[in-house]
């Protein structure tokens, strides 16, 4: 420890990422599959979005040969171009993947570089995994060290740790020196931007897409000769003071190697909220035990922590609200048994019998419940009432998606964004993904 | 006041810059040619620098159609690369012009994606000075917001602002729609970054590329139709607040047009830190005193206030210590007679003599003299002492550089950085911007 801190942040990551062979890390490499089975599901899901869209079309005439597949489209870019549009769409609906930790979704800012590159320049399968590995292992690290501050404090933890981890990926993949990513890290931290304030807009996408784009950049420049600070992170005038945070150095660096972000890495089976989830699966609950007499329900009472008041007690006026409402949860998972991407666009937001039934639900706190969990409570025009609490939602730690489950969630995804993308040969192809010699069959995965 | 509170920062600037035409700027337009006759000379006098050869060979493989000039070269690129690298090579010598109130550079972020911008367009010379003049205000006035704190915090303020103006600038050229406007500046907010820790190495260069690269690409995505918060900058989990400052909206929206922040511009006469440029022009004085006996000075004492030592006063072991070093600054003064880029490379540096009076030099707190001031006393062997004090150097408000000075200036940096441009074309062409049809001979003006 005294080592590390005499090294330097950077140094001390760097040393660890290009020590890293795939025996290392093989361990970890059936949680990163589900992870980028996971990130393509979200990316296909976003495929043909406006914003998604609007980012190819701005891109289209600034890229260079166009080696890199935008996923879920035909249009290719460059690979910094590329990935800084499967980034966006990976992370659009709020649909990936968590950290629970830190709040940060891993895979969109990490796997969106690693896949471009991978694809332009040739590289295997099993490179693909290893460097994913690294890169989610250094951006969790990064964000551990300034949380909770950094993310309450205004900044969007995804992108400006995301950046970091871009970097130390890509910087591996790319087969440099220990030296090198030291200095694709620092660069990265005179890189990483992203605010709260923009997340209901547009300009989240470009944070996010950003932070995957201009980690492969930090390494690409490393590898010209670019250097950084050894202590851009940690230092006086550095990444973590400068954003407000005294960094947690020894949770930043302790125990690399012997622990992996990646294990505790997240997926939701509903596009909402994470601290949404428990309210969901109670109502299905609730669902059940009133054999959908929903007609019949005078009143809904939602119960959690302060966390999820604060996140979840709004009105909804639209797609991005309703995926952060308390109300549209409940509704949803009571009227239609289902909590889907569906579910949170505007025909269903709009629909007047879900109007009415988000009018009937009051959320109320209860501090004695952890964040996380939920109670709801239903009372009938008859007077009857009925109560399920759950303490670990679907798709927490706890209760994580089966393999199936995100497979579902892949095809569920793929055919609500209107893809003609071959969901099996993706799902068939990430699962093998470290045989494979190179992702270009993954990645050209349109019929 | 009250209705720009109402409306937020990003609406009250883009109305501001939608509204402008040219009768209202031209008063500003003679002040606006000496900022980019001066970038110009900057960005020449480091075209064949290595950190600007390495982001032009990262960016080549990732360009699209190579509309714009990379300056001093005779490589080109699409306009974000273009804005990218001639931002690098206008900033890298400290030499760029300077916002006294906030130490931004102000042409850097902003002139490099204007005149790339113009000339892959096709804009006039008017259009191009009149967006330049939008843009240093809008980024001038948001630093004047934040300002000290930001930078003494640890934020690179030519990066975290520059962005902003490149965005108003590179928007009021598109022709966007105020709203349009207001969206880009929202969408820097979500870009902005660079950190002091990073300043002695590359990765300082990085983040003023990005400055100018991600305010033109803010302005492309809000002509797509991305949007942002209309709090992006003053919110509260918004960009001014997450960097750690509340700030203050009088001075970014107070007297818009009224005040131009470009009348406050500076140019400097050394490559070096400009509160060292006193202590340049104490020991000219000084030398032209001792009639060049400086093999006889036994001792050099440099007296100056607090931030002048916290800047200057540290070891010399490069050309980047050697630019914010008072003892390099002195020795080379006092020795050589001039202080132009020349004296601040390697091969003067590491000149013995150079050491060795570098070596003699104290520096001194003197709580009287204000920030910008310096008294220089020499003591020579013979026991005789010489002592000069300059309360405003040359290149400050109060003693600006002549247009004859800034033409000379432009004429030294080309000749020191190696380049075949024909430099009386440039002075000719941005004289007379005002009446050119486009940019297309400016951008194009090697032999």
């Amino acid at each position: 420890m005294r080592q590390d801190e005499a090294q330097g942040v950077s140094t001390t990551l760097a040393d660890f990422v290009a020590g890293i062979a795939w025996t290392d890390v093989a361990a970890q490499s059936h949680e990163a599959k589900r992870s980028i089975l996971n990130f393509f599901a979200t990316a296909l899901g976003s495929a043909n979005d406006p914003a998604v869209t609007g980012a190819l079309r701005t891109l289209l005439p600034f890229s260079g040969a166009a080696t890199s597949t935008v996923i879920g489209r035909a249009e290719r870019l460059d690979a910094m171009g590329a990935a800084f549009v499967n980034a966006i769409s990976a992370n659009l609906l709020d649909f990936d993947d968590t950290h629970l930790d830190t709040i940060i979704h891993p895979a969109a800012p990490v796997a969106a570089p690693v896949l471009a590159l991978a694809q332009a320049r040739g590289f295997s399968g099993q490179a693909v995994l290893n460097a994913f590995i690294l890169g989610v292992e250094v951006e969790c690290r990064v964000g551990n060290a300034v949380s909770p501050g950094h993310y309450s404090r205004g900044w969007h933890i995804t992108s400006t740790c995301g950046v970091f981890g871009a970097a130390a990926a890509c910087g591996w993949l790319l087969g440099l020196s220990s030296g090198q990513i030291a200095h694709a890290i620092g660069i990265a931290a005179s890189q990483s931007a992203g605010i709260v304030e923009n997340l209901p807009t547009a300009a989240k996408n470009v944070s996010v897409g950003n932070a995957a784009r201009n980690g492969l950049f930090a390494a690409l420049l490393a590898a010209e000769g670019y250097s950084a600070s050894p202590r851009a992170i940690e230092g006086p005038l550095g990444w973590a003071r400068a954003m407000g945070d005294e960094p947690d150095v020894g949770r930043l660096t302790g125990g690399l190697g012997k622990t992996w972000e990646i294990a505790k890495n997240t997926y939701k089976p509903y596009p909402a909220g994470i601290v949404f989830h428990a309210v969901i699966d109670a109502c299905f609950k609730l669902r059940t035990k009133l054999n959908r007499r929903v007609d019949d329900i005078a009143f809904i009472t939602v119960q959690g922590s302060a966390l999820l008041l604060a996140r979840g007690d709004r009105p909804v006026r639209n797609e991005r609200d309703a995926r952060v409402s308390i109300h549209h949860c409940a509704a949803c998972a009571l009227l239609l048994g289902t909590a889907g991407v569906a579910e949170f666009s505007d025909a269903v937001v709009f629909r007047s019998d879900i109007v009415a039934l988000r009018q009937k639900v009051a959320a109320v706190l209860d501090a004695s419940l952890p964040d996380g969990a939920a109670r709801v409570t239903v009372q009938l025009t008859s007077g009857e009432t009925f109560s399920e609490v759950v303490m670990a939602a679907k798709g927490s730690l706890a209760q994580p998606l089966s393999d199936g489950d995100i497979e579902a969630k892949l095809h569920d995804c793929a055919r609500l964004g209107g893809s003609d993308w071959d969901i099996d040969r993706i799902i068939d192809d990430v699962w093998r993904l470290d045989t494979l010699a190179d992702v270009s069959s993954l990645m050209r995965a349109h019929a």
